[in-house]
């Protein structure tokens, strides 16, 4: 089973800034946890991470080629506005898990709606880390 | 560790009716399920199922006097108008995950919209009984 | 054929207040009325009135397993706001007509609305207690 | 007793198009089920049906010129729009049903406001033909 | 001179939590100022708590029946959307002030609008336990 | 100079219903008074009254081949959503003032706005019969 | 009979500025204009302009005192927020007519709202000094 | 292959007026363009303008009736809330094509939004006589 | 213990006018009541009306300077729209109660919303005089 | 004479997923097919597909650079939110015709919205790849 | 060049309240501060402070008449509602920057929206006096 | 002290289109202004024009490993959805400026929001070229 992690917008800088929010620990730190838990649970996990939409989206394609069995998708700010990765989600057709470290609904209002969860299998927010460890165990469990 | 499952209004109708969405199986299947995962995780769980928002706030409420280490609560359509439930969490102080069977935000315009989520630890919906498990493992992990 | 009768909340006070409203007969001159035109279609009729949306949500369960042939529903105040009872109507799969006395569109704005409606198999709004005779007749029909 | 029956626009498609919706029955049908219904209740009734919004106000005005007793009006698509049918319900002071064949708060969101309603006695929507027949009823009980 | 004191969902926590906005005086704090104060004014008063709307509406119709001269009602977040509430004081006719010990105005946006002063003889926001007294004391000036 | 004067729906009924909103005079009144007040400004005067649109619509095209020099209008109930007397008047080019008899800012919210307005010269509301006096008085002014 | 013309904030700059939209008369244009009318008319004129919100309200209450016939007002910014004056209006009682220069629904879209013209006897827009010389005119028909 | 060509509200008045949005052309310009093209396509043309939603509804589903293979549909100023014509598209079932001369979505914000367009098979804008020139080729190529 | 009222526009018409809605007696009158009041409170009473947003913030100012203990404040038609006030209070940190003497909730939509409420302490309306008095009574509980 | 064809996001899966929206022809055979109609027309035809919103910015700015006579874009779902896109067209001064495959007046809410397509010179949106083909023939008929 | 510089209202208290959001430095040393960065860019600096949206509204006026060259204008509160200082600017034409110390984006919600914007050259918002001293750079800049 | 010039989408278009909002000097023009301003203020200055929203943020954050001192940011049309480029500068900590050319509050209604400004210190908008070069002394004052 292999799996993909995304990681939209500004999530390079975790760790590093509003640390209120997000925790004191980086991507890097995120990447090996879920290494080690993939591992566990005898899944491939991939991972990548950009500042671009189309990048993201570009991904999710290659996603299908490569027959990706699950995406993690932390979409971050783009979770707002990008109808294209809802769309590219929708025509790829791989199984997406949309997740966020903070509790989306207990923030900013802009922040509270998502265009792109629509077009995912189900929605984890508010739980750092562990959201996407999470999502694995669910993309595990089928 | 303690943990209580709450479900709202129509969730003891599981199984009988729209199972184009909500699957076949039974409230008792799922409490069966939880029953054996929560073992596994060296969880005790309790269940309660209530079509009254009363009850419901109730019993959040005892959570609190019996020291209950977290709540699972699927609000169904509570989810959407319930401020009192949202009082009652915020006022309990009791760890609570907001969990919901469908992806909430893939229906009807009224159900993309959670009144609760704000006061919840967080939110995991579209996996099924999966979102429970979900749920658990996340209590566990703290 | 049996058929249940269901009064949401304040319906109890009928005839004591806001007679330019609603008239000045009770809700016991409702259920005469009703039983006296029932006994004339052959059908079986059955009253429940609560100020609970539980009880209501608890009663709409019952018929379900008490294979009730039809209900009729005059949500009250609850029509505005109760998707709960909107998801149990239909999970029960029970035929309800909506009922109301008074002509909702042409009162209070937010009365105009009702998110009970689309779960049920129509409305009728404005014929004082022949609404509830009218969806009798229509349940008779068929 | 004289009553005058009103279809809106496209009413004369009736049974042609759309029976997932409207049923396979004509109009010719419709007319000739209330012809019968109506000799049982010993009222007299008459048809009228345009896709004129002009012409279905001029046969209201008719229709207090007449002393018709009252009309069942089928607005159509007109309910939503036609502020002119309903100043002109409000002028002539003709005891008016407004009726659907369809549940109309269960279609598409613009289908869910009738702006002609808060003109009418009442409105009965979601029963097909039998919303008619139950307005002919209406009118008759008084 | 007999006053109904009614507090809604989640009251029965005063004092236990979110002390900053509510303070750390409990609920029998709040009631036995109140009777002392009542006994200052020769008002009879009696207290009443539920979580559940239904109880708070039968309440209400309650001190109609029982001649009660007023009440004094903190419907906590039902204030938000119970329009039942709204309905049961209008048709119980019995002089109703609404409270709340916080100035809702200056919290959530949800928070700012209550349908159920519309049915209220007036309305007292941000005095904490004073809210209520006051209440008690306008009663009492008639 | 040539002035024609549009009525629009249910004009005709004036003077025989809501008797308290517009008056008692028929429109028969209206058109003897106009006629009277036009001869003593030297103008011309032809009057219109129609309950659909596109006659409303082809006289307002008539006044353009026929060098009408000003259109006196009162819409009535189209005024809130006709946007093809809107672009008649735009397309026709005749100077057009909008009349109403009623101060349609003071009653149901729907009448405030005028969706042609902003194709005429100007609007004047609320003065019976003479706001059509004044607007025959403004085109002779010119 | 006695009127009084107030204009509102920046009407003292008529003339001076934007003539494209006001044209190039002055103020004291305007008032020479309306002594001249309002002494055909037999009408005694008085003028008040003033940028202050509160002196506007001042004048309108000491109309009330004067025992003045009618008022002619062009709120000029403030038709669209003084709600001060609108209650001003309703208080003192004197019949008022709002005028504008411009056609205020071609304009601007916060400029198609009024919120005091509820409060007046009715509403003249687009007709330039002649919006004023109307309204006299319809103050002497009365 | 057999074509109607159905033009809105003010159609008739093109060329005369407004010549920096629709052009100095006129409607029979149009027809004439229409009729040669058509003929270069082996498409007989038929045309209908008319300023009555109900004349338009009529010959929409004359259409039907007489087997039309297509219409090419320009609503003019209907097209922003005639739901009669969109009923009456979806009643018909004749393949349907809405076309307007003028780029909508770059003039008033009230044109930019179609009732009718999502009853038609696609909507052509912005292109002058081209918009219609393009709809009969579209047909053509089916 | 010194309190400064301020009452705002068009208090000043106080008993004259709407009866019906503030009662029939004067600001006169209700500075009396409040001097009688006050002086069994031991409070020493000072009274300020302007119909001039200015002059009430000048005035609110000036309590601040001179160390009045706390104001009570009838914004009146200010109450929706004057930031500037709410300013003002935020600003000078004098402790304020906003009063009205009408329920606010009850009458048109604008009057439901207050944009001075949340600078305030709290907010007492519909209790005629009594709202005044009661604030009285507040600052003097502290 | 040279036409750019720029497609959005997710155009390139087009023929893998979503056939019941978008077909099951792809991408190459849609450039196939315009590259076929192109040379018919005497038209250079280049194409250009992006998931990357700055990518369709440089080549729409490229184009003006290449004297390219049109571009016929298909900004997929950037349709609903590029501004960039918007101001590239409107500064770039190609002209430009918006196109989509299907109707999307007919499908989500957000897709019935272009941002786009004020600065284009057209939008045609419903015929699958026959939309491309319609703008080729537009753009060569001028 | 003289440049005049007007403050709202409240800008009277600076220094004294909420030094969190501007600072703990006085109107006064505003003033100060600007008389020298005049100096050094010999400019003429007038000063005008006012709690009266009327006041405002004069002394822009007077600005006309005495040919200031440029206002300085940080209009307080007044920014979100007074189209009154809207029209003044836009009538006087006299070169407007409009000035805020604090971020207004980063505030409540109301405070985002400035109705006075569009009528003057430009806005700088956030750097507190600095906002001020740049201003008066801009307008020596021309 | 080091300052980053951004510059979003169509930025690079600059001098060459729509000269009556944004003249004809072009983004090279800019650069030099800014680069002579910059010496004279003793700030090293930097430039970035990208039309990827991705290549921002990624120089934003290269800005915060770099220790740049301050950005000058013009989103340009990202202003208006980009919360991507808000988040980004949130998560960077290097303060941001951000400006613009024309004054967006009397553009397209869609202009005069900014998404971005929140996370800015301020925003100056207005000013042509001088907005950026505002911006560089606004740094150097600190």
């Amino acid at each position: 089973m292999k799996v993909l992690v995304i990681n939209g917008p500004n999530m390079n800088l975790l760790g590093q800034r509003e640390p209120e929010i997000y925790g004191t620990k980086t991507l890097e730190d995120l990447e090996k946890l879920l290494t080690k838990e993939a591992e566990d649970l005898h899944i491939e996990v991939e991972f990548f991470q950009s500042n671009h939409e189309g990048e993201i989206i570009d991904t999710i394609h290659r996603a299908m080629i490569e027959k990706i069995d699950g995406i993690i998708l932390n979409p971050a700010a783009l979770t707002h506005y990008s109808y294209a990765i809802h769309d590219a989600i929708k025509g790829a057709g791989v199984k997406t898990i949309e997740v966020h470290m903070s509790n989306i609904s207990a923030r900013e209002e802009f922040r509270s709606k998502s265009v792109i969860a629509p077009a995912c299998m189900g929605q984890i927010s508010g739980f750092g880390f562990d959201s996407y460890v999470t999502a694995l165990y669910l993309l595990k469990r089928g």
